[in-house]
């Protein structure tokens, strides 16, 4: 067996993050169609949007590693999206189904955060410059639409989900 | 049925990161007994004491809502913490293995970051000052504990799991 180095912990977490971001895309739309408000729905949208390019980058990181582009089962991500789920059937037609809605969006925002800032550093500690670039750009992105989720939730979906 | 608020809502993740917290607590021990590194153990072991004073913090969150101290089954958190115990077994006397685990910590201490920065704002939109103050206690020690595994992963960690 040959020693596990942070080459191989590097590409375990990229199979991981891919099998991730392709369950996210799948699950955004029914997040979108659920959501009430306009915003939260164009919101999703977008999102599902940067998720296809984020995948596209995860493929561009195979390619510079040599490897095949393939994903690993992600027991955080399966149930991060079943809380998401939960939110979508126990909060049907309910004042705070968005205000649920989007806090559980962010709980998977912060989960692929904490990935790509792990990966992005594994990619320069490896020497993998332009694999780095591609994961720090796809990091950005996250961390903005968690920002934005903030600024919807405390303008618009937490005062909805007040008034009974 | 009442309608389900944003009371409702706050009551429910309250109860989710109740259940987080505790395997939380179960988890670290394990995690600091595997880690090589002896700083990466004494960063385990001393997350570990302050996880027992988010339990306690929550407990007061509780009871300032008039509600019993209960947990609910948190997807999440048990889909997190498998990751965890995944790097433990599979990188088991590897190079890589400390590197791995601090990046399972942070995954764990992003999603808790989720959850208290949802929480903080909803019990602010609630009225729920003193609740609000605790929950911001405890989300500014978990961001510490994700900027301290950082740091720990960056300037020794991730070195140590690239000498093979």
């Amino acid at each position: 067996m040959p020693e596990k180095t942070l080459e191989t912990l590097f590409h375990d977490t990229l199979k991981d993050i891919y099998y991730a971001e392709r369950q996210i895309l799948k699950a955004l739309p029914k997040m979108a169609r659920g959501a009430k408000s306009p915003d939260l729905k164009a919101a999703f949208e977008k999102h599902r949007d940067q998720t296809e390019v984020h995948v596209e980058r995860l493929q561009q990181v195979f390619e510079i590693l040599g490897k095949p582009a393939r994903g690993k089962t992600c027991e955080a991500i399966e149930g991060l999206l079943a809380e998401g789920e939960e939110i979508l059937d126990e909060f049907k037609g309910q004042t705070a189904l968005d205000a649920g809605l989007a806090s559980a969006a962010q709980a998977v925002e912060h989960y692929e955060m904490a990935r790509y800032g792990t990966l992005a550093r594994w990619a320069g500690e490896l020497g993998l410059k332009d694999a780095q670039k591609l994961l720090v750009t796809t990091l950005q992105e996250e961390t903005k639409t968690d920002e934005a989720l903030t600024v919807l939730a405390e303008g618009s979906l937490n005062p909805a989900a007040m008034a009974a």
